[in-house]
C-alpha cells in the first residue's frame, strides 16, 4: 500500500482527497495534517466533515514547515492542499526529504517567474524546481508524470479548458486570428473552506469576477501554448465547473477533422467522456470525469465546445489521484471509477 | 414628512427598512448609519446593497453611540439594526436625547432580567426603560405601539409564531398539558450580513440549531403567555420563515371555533392573510405578509398551524415599519402594500 | 386611467405584468385571461400566483381568439402573453378591432418570412402587420414606440444582449471581422409556468442549450444588425439573465470611447444602470433595471461587456410596461421605479 | 454473482439501485426495465441518468407485468420500483414465477386493507401476500428479511422516523398520552422524476402537504405500534429528508436511559449513525446512512430527535440493498460504506 500524508486536509479539496485515498485499494492515509495556526487543530476530521462520520476517523494534526521531514518519513508521498504562496515553500522542504510531492496550489503551474510575481504576488525562491515539477494535467502528461517528483496539479478551470482546447491546438484546428473565448462558471467550493462574505449564501448569485485578470489565464496560456480570453464566473451551487469555449477554426476545417481530433486525443482516456449531448454540471458531480461536446457552424466556422467538471475533483483531488496513480504505477483512473 | 435615521444600515435588515422608508409617500431618510469602527463606514449604500443602485444615493455614516444626539436632533425617529448588546446603550442614549425609537434587536423585547441574562448574556443596565418599552407585534399591541417612546420590534420567529399561536391563546383554545411544538425553518439572512462559516453557501444546508435553548423561546413564551417547544432550523435559501406549528386544543373544542378565534383576531388587519391552502416561503417572500392556514385532526384533538413570513420584512423592517406608522398615525400597512 | 387587458395572465410575465399595472398610478386592469383551454380558466389569479393574495382578486377569465373584440371594448389596450404562434392570429384579431397591443411573443420581432419560418416553424400570415409592429427596445426605438399600434415586446436575451452591443454598434466600434460572442445564463422562468421534466427542480443544474440554433440569435442580429454567437444557458435560479459579452473593438478604439458610446446613449435612460463594478443577477432580480459593466484588454483590443436583467421584468412584463408608458403619452419609467 | 432485475429503472430510486448493484462486488445487474408504454422504453439509461455515462452502459426494455417471468428466469431478485397500484400485481407476478421481491412501493407496507383502501385508493387483491410481506427496515427486521421472498421497502420518511423513535417505543421511554410530532422536510426527487409543475423549480419553496393525511402516517404508526402526528414538507433541494421528532418521555426518564436506548438499538448497525452534533441534509446526501442526535429537556421532560437521511438512498435504494444484502447473506452494509 502506498501511504500518503495530506496538508491541509481541512478544506474541501483536502478532505475529497482524503476520501479518495480513504477508499483506494491500493493507497491509504499516512496523516491529515493542518498548518500551524490552523483553527482546526487537533480536531476529528469529520467533525469539520460529517458525510465521513465514522468513515474516517482521524485527528488533524497541526503542522510547521520545519516539521515535514518526520511527515515524509512516514509515508511515500504528500499531497499539498495549502495556500499558493505556502506551498512554495513546503514543495522545497518536501522535496528537501525526498519526499515525492503532489501539489494542489498554483504556486509551481507557471514557469515564468515575472508571470507568477504578477499573478501571485510573490518572487517564486526555486526557480530550479519549477523547472522540474511537471504540469499534472492527467491525459497530457503522463509520461512526464509517471517519473515526477513534483506534480504541479492543475487549477479547476485550466483543467476544463485545456480538456476542451488542447485536442484542437495539437491538431492545429484553430483560426489564430480570433482569440478563443472562454466563457466558465465555477461553484462556491472553488474558493475554499472559510469565512468570507463573497462566499456567504446571502451574496452568491451569478456575476463574473477577475474579469481579464484572473490567474488561470496565464495558466491556460501557457499550457495551451495559444492566448485565450477567459472570464470566470461565480454561480449559486456548491461545487462544478462549467466552461463554454468558443473559438475559429481555421478555414475549411471541417466537423469530421474536429471529431477525430477529439476522438483520438481521448482514445483510451476514461476519465474524459465525449458525450452525444451538452455537458452539464449535474452529470459531472461527485464524479471524476470532464464531460465534452461541441459544435460547428459551419456558415461561419466558429466553434462551441462545452466542458463540465467536478471543480473538486477532476479539477483538484480527483486530478492529483490521477497523477497519482500514475506515479506509483497504476492505470490514472484506478480507485475513481 | 417623517424623517428617520437608520442605525446600522449595512446590514440587510437595514438595507430592507431604508428601501421601506425611501418608498414611503409620508416618511423620508435623514441619515443612513453604522456603527463607528464598520467596515462599511463611508461606503456608498449602494455598493453594499446593489440592487439600490441609482435609487438610494447615501452615504453610510460612522457614528458613535455619544454622537446619538446629533442625529436626534435631525430626525424625528431612530430605528436600530444594531446588535442586542449594543442596542441596550444606543437606546438609552436616544431616549436621553428625547428621541422615538425603534430597536428591531432583541435587546428590549424580554422583561424579565433573569431571562436576558441568561439568553443574551449581559446585565441588562436599564430595567426602567426595559419597562417602557412597548413589544412591537403591530396586530396586537397597537393601542400600545402608538403611544410609545421605544419599541421593541419582535424577533422573526417569534412573529412568526406569535401570529400563529396569539389567536388560539386569547380564546382559551389551547389545551396546556401539552407543550405547543413550533418548528421553524429560516433563510440564512436571519444570521445577519456577515463572514461566516455557517452562512458559507457550500455550508448552509437544512439542520436544527439552537435547539431547547434559542433566544427567541423565552421571547415567544412571554409574549404568548404560554410555554413552547421552540425548534429553529436554518435553509437553503435566502429569506423568508416558515414555522410549523402543532398543538392540542382542550377537549372539545370544534374547527369552528378555531376558525372563529382566528377570523376574529385578523378582521381588519391586512398584513395578515388568512389562506385557503398551505403557506409557502415564495408567497410571502419580499411581501409584508404572514400568512396562515390552519387544520384540526378531529379524531385526536391536535390542531397543525403554518405561517410564513418575510424574515427581513414582518420578521423585522417591515415590522418596524408598521410601528412607525402606527405611532405616527397612519394606517399600519401604510407604504407596505 | 388607461385600461389594459392581458391575455395569458396566468403565466409568469403575465402575472408580473398584471402585479405592475396593478401598482401603476395611471393604468388599469380591464381584465384577466387565459386562452381557451387553459387548465387554469375560472381561477382567481392569487390561488396560482399566491404571493398576490389579498391584493389581485381577479379570476381568470378563459376567452377565444374570436371574442377578442368584446375584451378591445372594454380596454385602451391589450398585453399579449401568449405563445408565438397564437399571437400571430391574437395581434391581427386585436387590431382588427382597433387595439394598441403589446404582444411579448416573438410573434412580431422578426422581419424575415423566412427566417420565422425556421426558427418559429410558421408562415407567418400577416406581413403587412409585422412592417407595422414596432420593436420594443424601449431606450432604443421610443420615438416609433409612441406612434405604435403593435409593439413586439423584444425577447429576453434580445434585451440584455442588444442593451450592451448596441451603444457599440452605433458607435461603429465594433470589428467587424471577427464576431462577438454572447454567452448568456437564464432562469428557469424563461421556459414559462409548466409542467416539463426539463424544468423539473431535480433535472435543473447549469447547462447550454439551443446552441448555434437558438430563435433569439437571429433576432439579437437583425436589431443590432451584427452576426453574433449567442449561446444560452440554462442556470439553477428562478430568474434573471446574465449575459457575458466578448468582442473585439477595431483598432485603435480607446477604452474612452467605449466609456462614451455607453455614456451619450444612455444618458437620462433611468431604466439602465451604468455600474461601477461587475452585475449580478442579485442586483436586479426583482427590479426593471439593465445593469451593465464593462473592461477593455487594451493588449488585446478585446471588450468584455456584462449585462444583467430581470428576465420577467426587463425582459418581459417591466419593457412592455416602458412600451405601454410611451404609447400612452408617460415617461418610459413610470410606475417602474 | 446475484444477478438483479430493476423494474422501473428510469426513475431516480431505480437509477440509484442501479448504481449500487453496479458497484457492488457480488451483485450484478441482469436487466433494467421500464414500464411497457414508457417514455423511456429503448433509451440508453445513461441518456436519462447523464452521470452514468460510459459505466453503465444499459438499455431500457420495456416490459409488461405478463412476461415478468422471463425477468425472472433470468436473475436472482427483482426490484420494483414500480408505482403503488402497478407494484401489487407486478409483486403478485413475480412471486408466481417464484422470485425473490424487493417492493420500493408502498403497496406491500401496511397490513390493513381498510388502511390500504383509504390511504392508496385501491382494494388490495392479494392479502395472503400482504400477510408473507416483510416490513424491510433492515435494523429491525433482520431475521425476518434473511427469510422472506417479498420484503417490503420502508418509505422514506418512515425509514428517518422510524429510525429516531424505535428506540425510545422499545425501550417503552414515550409518554403514550402526548403524540409524538414528527416535522420532516424533504427534498424534491421524494416525488419522482416527472413533469409536474409542483415539482417545478419555479414552483418549489419550503411548504406543507399532505397535513393529518399523509400515506406515510399510518405507515408510522403500525411499525412503531404507536399513534404519531406527521407533518411532511416540500424543501429546495434535491434529495435528502430531515426529520425533527418532538415528543414526551415518560415522568422521570433520564438523558442516560434515553442515551443507553439509541446505544443498546443500534450497537453494530454501522447504517445508523448516533452523531455529536445535529444532522443535517449535508451529511448524509449521497451516502447510506441515517444520522440521529437528539436532546432531552430535563424542565419539560420533551425530548427533540433529530433524523437525517438521503431518501434515495437510506429512503430507499439504499436500504432496498440492505435487505437485499441479509436475504443473500451478505453484512447488511456489504457494498454501501
Amino acid at each position: 500500500m502506498i501511504r500518503v500524508s495530506i496538508v491541509g486536509a481541512s478544506g474541501y479539496t483536502g478532505a475529497e482527497l482524503a476520501a479518495l485515498v480513504h477508499k483506494h485499494p491500493q493507497f491509504q492515509i499516512a496523516g491529515l495534517y493542518v498548518s500551524e495556526n490552523s483553527a482546526d487543530a487537533y480536531k476529528p476530521f469529520s467533525s469539520i466533515h460529517g458525510q465521513f462520520a465514522y468513515q474516517i476517523d482521524r485527528t488533524l494534526i497541526p503542522i510547521a514547515e520545519s516539521q515535514i521531514g518526520k511527515i515524509v518519513s512516514e509515508c511515500d508521498a504528500v499531497f499539498l492542499c495549502t495556500p499558493h504562496a505556502a506551498s512554495v515553500e513546503w514543495v522545497a522542504q518536501a522535496r528537501h526529504h525526498g519526499a515525492v510531492v503532489f501539489d494542489l496550489s498554483g504556486a509551481y503551474r507557471l514557469s515564468d517567474l515575472n508571470v507568477i510575481k504578477k499573478y501571485y504576488g510573490f518572487d517564486h525562491k526555486y526557480p530550479e524546481l519549477l523547472q522540474q515539477a511537471v504540469y499534472g494535467l492527467a491525459e497530457w502528461n503522463h509520461e512526464a508524470i509517471r517519473k515526477a517528483d513534483i506534480v504541479a496539479v492543475p487549477g479547476c478551470y485550466p483543467t476544463a479548458s485545456l480538456s476542451a482546447l488542447k485536442p484542437l491546438q495539437e491538431a492545429d484546428l484553430i483560426d489564430s486570428n480570433v482569440l478563443p473565448i472562454i466563457n466558465a462558471t465555477s461553484g462556491v467550493s472553488g474558493a475554499g473552506r472559510r469565512a468570507s462574505l463573497t462566499s456567504s449564501y446571502c451574496e452568491v448569485s451569478l456575476n463574473p469576477y477577475g474579469v481579464l485578470g484572473h490567474r488561470h489565464q496565464p495558466e491556460i496560456a501557457e499550457h495551451l501554448d495559444h492566448p485565450v480570453i477567459f472570464t470566470p464566473h461565480l454561480g449559486n451551487f456548491k461545487r462544478g465547473i462549467l466552461a463554454t469555449i468558443t473559438l475559429k477554426l481555421r478555414e475549411g476545417i471541417s466537423e469530421n477533422q474536429v471529431n477525430a481530433a477529439y476522438a483520438s486525443a481521448y482514445e483510451g482516456k476514461s476519465i474524459v467522456r465525449l458525450r452525444q449531448s451538452w455537458p452539464s454540471i449535474a452529470d459531472v458531480e461527485g464524479t471524476p470525469f470532464v464531460d465534452l461536446h461541441w459544435q460547428l457552424d459551419p456558415q461561419t466556422g466558429y466553434l462551441v465546445v462545452v466542458s463540465a467538471i467536478d471543480n473538486l475533483l477532476k479539477g483538484a483531488a480527483g486530478q492529483a489521484m490521477q497523477c497519482a496513480n500514475l506515479r506509483f504505477g497504476y492505470a490514472s483512473s484506478k480507485g475513481l471509477i
